[in-house]
């Protein structure tokens, strides 16, 4: 049995959800919009409390559509120090809209709304303009961590102060929400615009929605065509989202439960460390020691047992769980993990 | 009945290729490579005569990521005046990637060979450089015109001589092979890489390819990373790909003689002209008489008979043929416009 | 005795203009603004007839600066094929600004007005939005020549009447001023923004002038800024400038006589045909026959005698008139291109 | 009398250097190379320890050039958080070469080189390339500090490890090496390019330099091209900033004596802070306290007694000391500071 614990991108859509798939009204979105993206784009918008959204091919072009909605080149945006849109969006923000980043904050997805107030620029011929402010929730790299709501509204409340928009990175919203208790549109009303990815947890194939008021929308759409992310008869990939977004929501407490029994199973382990406490969502970071092993061997050894997850670092490995790992593929990991530590794990 | 002369991106998947959506094998595309995708990439790859290809979710985005993979900031590419690519892609050769673009040609689509070889700069520090020259086939705007291969090779002859690398935007490519008997290796034996969209007369739902050698796709898979345009589980899109690239190339025979049809009928009507022996594949312009109206007035006349169409121009309708027109759509067409043309022709 | 014929900007600042170099009041542009650039930008936007003006290090900059003041990236550029804008600045349309152009005529310089008018636009999310259309006056590659007013004021008027900005590469105004009789004012009442280049035909050692209302000033100063191309104590040069512009313009009568002798007397010789009646400022471009030689070889041959021009295409010679040429040279030049036909001149 | 702390960009030139402006060769540059730009071009690439130097006229431009010459769109480059590049130069980075930045340290200028080191992209499809790491060299915002070589040579030596080329920002090296007694060679030997400013503290009027090897200067050049950089007879500029560059650097221990004076002066005064044994260049930092005034407002008032200074966050101004400051300018300012902290400065 293959446990894949790398990303929740892995998802196989299930049989139901290949069924939606089949039987839907599709249009050239293009030309007169696809019946069953709109329906999606509206039920999107209204989970995310947001007058309007948009349907785009990935997480990436859902920031990337709304950084090139906000900003001109020449202005910088503020964004965490590890956050997706600065590490893992290939350089975008430069390449596609020509815009500085300045970085602020560590590993762990934090930011000091101080700091983030002091980056914004003054009106000065010889600053660049701030353009947008960027949240991340939850934040990835810090392993799925939930910004408390308390740091979340004091960041965007100096962009609101300010007259700077707010972008929420929200590829994970969903899972910031069931962990929370605080719904999304509790979440989104502190930011002007909102991606939220529907291939991650949520089990849809291939998708993501980028969220805001109509002149937003307006701005996105052109950004969204020059990009090439305005697709045909979409409404196939649509409607499995549709139902993704209706069933898969709440069911993530599951995943979150899963990996927090994860990382206190790992974190047993000789040479292995998990603070399990610090799980808030389906994210485990497990630290490998150094005079054990790294991660990437760590990582390949697992392989061998048809265990899978990704290295975040030197000595991290990232468990993330999803719609397709459960009970089963968590002993099936432990077994893994015990049969490679007793073999490396250092002599105490 | 609707019948829906706008474009050929309006089809509607049949039954038989939403069937093959059903059942198939997918996978996350940006770790492991979908399967499905794979062998889309792969079958495309040979009917187009190059060694690779990628999968993306727009015609737009293969023209561009073929862009991206050619150009430096700074380059100038040579493009036909009337140019998908420097026409409908919404400023996105100069807004993704920093090229100017060196516009040649007028609404024939034609390109003279030695205007393009004018137009090659020089190795001087003050001009730009000249980093691609990019053919159209069919040419779009020119009403679906077959370029013909003398001057298709001459034109990429210029390229190869001065080492520069020569990109096909060929999203009706299938349709000029049907007309012209050349194979699309024949046709791409000439250029470096290539575009072909699935989407158009060939009736997948979504998606486009861009072909090339080895080194090209590396490089595009970079740009089409930055562009948003990787997709996880897109084996769905691929697997009616598959369908439309080995069923639906030599049926447009149909709608090519459809389109030849439709020209010769409504260029008999008063105050509608249309060159039917110009009609090479599945797009016939129709020329409206200025004194009768004009060509937006004509479409909206149409609509109230469900036929609808799309002005290229102030007096000129462009028709498209594909999958979900036939002999009806032609006669609801004929009859419609005999009633548009008898209330408002000038009388003679 | 040196010949130079390869442009105007060439010219040795004259011991007076060194003079009015030393005594001048200057300081920090950047700060307080110098007091003697203040000057120059008041007297250059007098002399032009627009509100405000702006020293630049460049022509190239002067022209940069108007584009990043008027155009977004993703918009279009409608531009004269042969322009000084998309020949010889490096492709700075696309690099600095991200703007495509569109090119449009032929070696004469001219640009048909409706042509022009069918290039613009409409509003449409697939195409991009045309922001500039580009004028320059003298043509440069086109030999000098002065657009004819009825024409130049005819393709302004487009852009008027469809809202879109007109800017004048200005670098030969001047030249035009003087050949036509019409004053910058006059000419530059039918457009938004002109450079003029104060180190060509006017002799100043370094710079040019941007010139236009308040609200493009304002932003064409943000893009000095990020182009690096405010200076601190530039009153050295402005001080130049100010008398290149007071002192030199009339004076230009001079230069477009000898141009046009010079274009007559070479066209006598073997081998070499010039229509110097088509020469109506600064400059003569003279063909050399294929079966003698080719340009290159041609100004090859002339620079053993001293004698210096630069080809403009395989068998064309751009001969330009300036401060520094006179009688004698002209003699000096005759003398040389008869030594050289004498030898290579093809047997009748 | 005028005392202007502001920055060392407003000296006046001598009378001497004047003089040596007047009598000089020039050239056109951009044809044949001015013969005057050369010598200085050399001189200042044998002073700054490299092969080639280029003349440009700003010390944005000498960054941005290196910073063109270095990387390609989609590129990440490290800076420091304070850095002039991210934080003065327009928002540039993005504005010009489409790089984004990760942004490192605090307000005192430094470095942490583990932190330089984790900063750079694994070679990986999702990451931007890191292309370029930026030292400054004194750094302005931190107060004209010297980076100490031991952290200097660390972070360079990161970039060496990692094959990626390291940019200075030298726009008062002269400053740092009078200072830390260490020779431009020797701080050069560790970066692969350099900017050094001719008219700060070194009082030339106008322009800088950018250093490297020959590879390095021919890309630049193209840069310096594109961004209107290039000058024709910019002699006269190069000659001033030959002497100064002769003449002004070993002097600079006078600023620097006198920035500390100044600093230790002030710092005695109530209301106002400095620690002046902190000061190592010609920069004082004194912070005003917030229960007297804003740094806006102290600086206004200093400005009625004809001194003038910059504020550079809410309660700091910033003194520079330069050629055209000395001991009666100190006490002029000292006599202002006391009457404008004696009328309000809070009752202890």
């Amino acid at each position: 049995m293959r446990a894949d614990f790398r990303s929740d991108t892995v998802t196989q859509p299930s049989a139901a959800m290949r069924a939606v798939m089949l039987d839907v009204p599709v249009g050239d979105d293009v030309l007169d919009g696809d019946p069953t993206v709109r329906l999606l784009e509206d039920e999107a918008a209204a989970w995310l409390g947001k007058p309007r959204a948009l349907f785009v091919p990935s997480g990436t072009m859902a920031n990337q559509v709304a950084l090139g909605a906000w900003t001109r080149p020449g202005d910088e945006i503020v964004c965490q120090r590890w956050s997706h849109i600065t590490t893992y969006e290939g350089g975008a923000p430069g390449y596609l809209h020509g815009v500085q980043t300045l970085t602020i904050g560590n590993r762990s997805g934090r930011m000091d709304p101080a700091e983030v107030a002091e980056a914004i620029r003054p009106n000065f011929i010889h600053c660049p303009s701030t353009a947008l402010i960027c949240l991340e929730q939850t934040h990835n790299v810090a392993g799925g961590v939930v910004i408390p709501m308390e740091e979340f509204a004091a960041v965007a409340a100096v962009g609101r102060e300010r007259g700077i928009p707010v972008h929420l990175d929200g590829a994970r919203l969903a899972n910031a929400v069931v962990a929370s208790g605080i719904s999304a549109p509790d979440w989104t009303a502190h930011v002007d615009s909102v991606s939220l990815c529907l291939s991650k947890g949520l089990g849809a194939p291939v998708g993501s929605i980028v969220a805001g008021d109509d002149e937003f929308i307006e701005r996105a759409m052109r950004v969204r065509k020059r990009l090439g992310g305005w697709m045909r008869q979409a409404g196939f990939l649509a409607s499995a989202a549709r139902m993704a977004l209706r069933d898969n929501v709440s069911r993530m407490t599951l995943d979150h439960a899963l990996a927090r029994k994860l990382g206190e199973r790992l974190g047993t382990l000789p040479g292995l460390t998990c603070d399990a406490s610090a799980i808030e969502t389906n994210m485990a970071m497990v630290h490998v020691a150094p005079e054990m092993m790294t991660a990437a061997a760590f990582a390949e050894a697992l392989a061998a047992h048809d265990v899978h997850v990704l290295p975040m670092g030197p000595q991290v490995l990232r468990f993330v769980t999803h719609l397709d790992v459960g009970s089963p593929q968590l002993e099936q990991l432990v077994t893994a993990a015990q049969a490679v530590t007793s073999e490396h794990a250092p002599v105490a």
